[in-house]
């Protein structure tokens, strides 16, 4: 596909850009050390994961108000200390426990396969952490993000429309000069019925060795690659 | 001063990350030899700065509801070219000297002093430009911001302590931690007052060769440097 129209590359972050599965569970291995506390840790990253979306579901549905993800990881993390049967943690350490989330490993492709196509494209976070997390993330992973977008802009999760389009907008671009870069189709789909341009990056280890990812791309899907660096070179950067 | 507890760095940026002056006589200049037209290129970018103010003030009275700089910058571009008598000008030619104000020339210690704060310290935008207009300056003249702050996310314009207050707010810091960096005074005592730190940056040439500018600090400050390269140095970066 002729890529010369697209001026911005805006990305899903976790899954697509950092490694979310070995980094919580390498935190939560270190969280048990320093409270001694012995659990299986990659069942406690993924339980910890899977809250993400029925907490996030109570925004949308107007239970909650409008809450950042650093607080939803919270909500979450709170239940999930008690199905672990996990007590008598201080605030301090579920507070920096809770700061794993800003503390996720790059997949080694994103920072080299970034700096390639940030020579050409405006790169932007559309995800649905918030600013602190996605800035903090950018500090600790080295992402050269040159703007923060994504749901706390917008007030809205993806894959509500708003979401894509709040950014597209704050940008200044029609939606088919932004492309949405994430592993994730349903992602993806959602921004694509917005105009946006898709690229899906395969991602196998997301869910860890043992975990299971859609790896069949949708044919309507602009891009498909297999890292950051494939994809700079398809766009020829 | 002690500046362990500073966790981020946010700049006010025309004047003082960028040398708007010579950079919009320039644009104006080119925009006169496409256009056939002769002016006094100088005069015509100081009256253009001149009319970001007033055009403010609208939003902030509630004159006008919230409007982005790019859109006060045309609203000015209008009023200017009538004073100068400029007519018969393309939608397109308007839309583009528009742009003037997202291709500015960062001053020549900025990027290499920038590079240096940013190995320590988050480096955010704490502007009255909006998003776009950040962005695509920070893509011209080589501005490694780690996120854009400022008037647009917080639909206030500085010197409004929700300006900075937002932009605290949304890097999960408290005020103490941030440290506002400007040329001008007043920004920088709007910030204090809100209990951000303050650190001047002499730019002598704001306003071009023959233009005045209040170089000494009000003692308040809590750094004052001659540019970004010194600001390093003090902050040990």
């Amino acid at each position: 596909m002729d890529s010369s129209q697209i001026k911005a590359l805006v990305f899903d972050v976790f899954g697509t850009v950092v490694d979310w599965h070995s980094s919580v569970v390498r935190h939560g291995e270190d969280f048990g050390k320093a409270n001694g506390i012995t659990a299986d840790w990659v069942a406690f990253a993924e339980g910890w994961r899977a809250k993400y979306r029925p907490f996030m579901d109570k925004v949308r549905s107007g239970e909650l108000p409008w809450t950042e993800l650093d607080s939803l990881h919270r909500m979450g993390l709170e239940e999930l200390l008690d199905d672990f049967g996990i007590t008598g943690i201080s605030e301090e350490a579920k507070a920096d426990l809770n700061l794993a989330w800003h503390r996720l490993d790059a997949w080694p492709d994103a920072p080299p396969g970034l700096h390639r196509l940030k020579s050409k494209f405006i790169l932007a976070t559309m995800s649905n952490g918030n600013i602190a997390l996605m800035t903090d993330m950018a500090k600790y992973a080295g992402l050269p993000w040159d703007c923060i977008l994504g749901a706390e802009l917008a007030h809205a999760y993806k894959p509500d429309p708003k979401t894509y389009l709040t950014g597209v907008e704050l940008l200044h671009l029609k939606p088919e000069q932004v492309m949405m870069v994430a592993a994730h189709q349903s992602d993806l789909l959602a921004a694509g019925k917005q105009g946006l341009k898709t690229a899906f990056v395969k991602r196998p280890l997301e869910r860890g060795p043992k975990g299971k990812v859609d790896l069949t791309p949708d044919p309507s899907f602009d891009y498909v690659c297999d890292d950051f660096r494939d994809l700079a070179t398809q766009l020829g950067v």
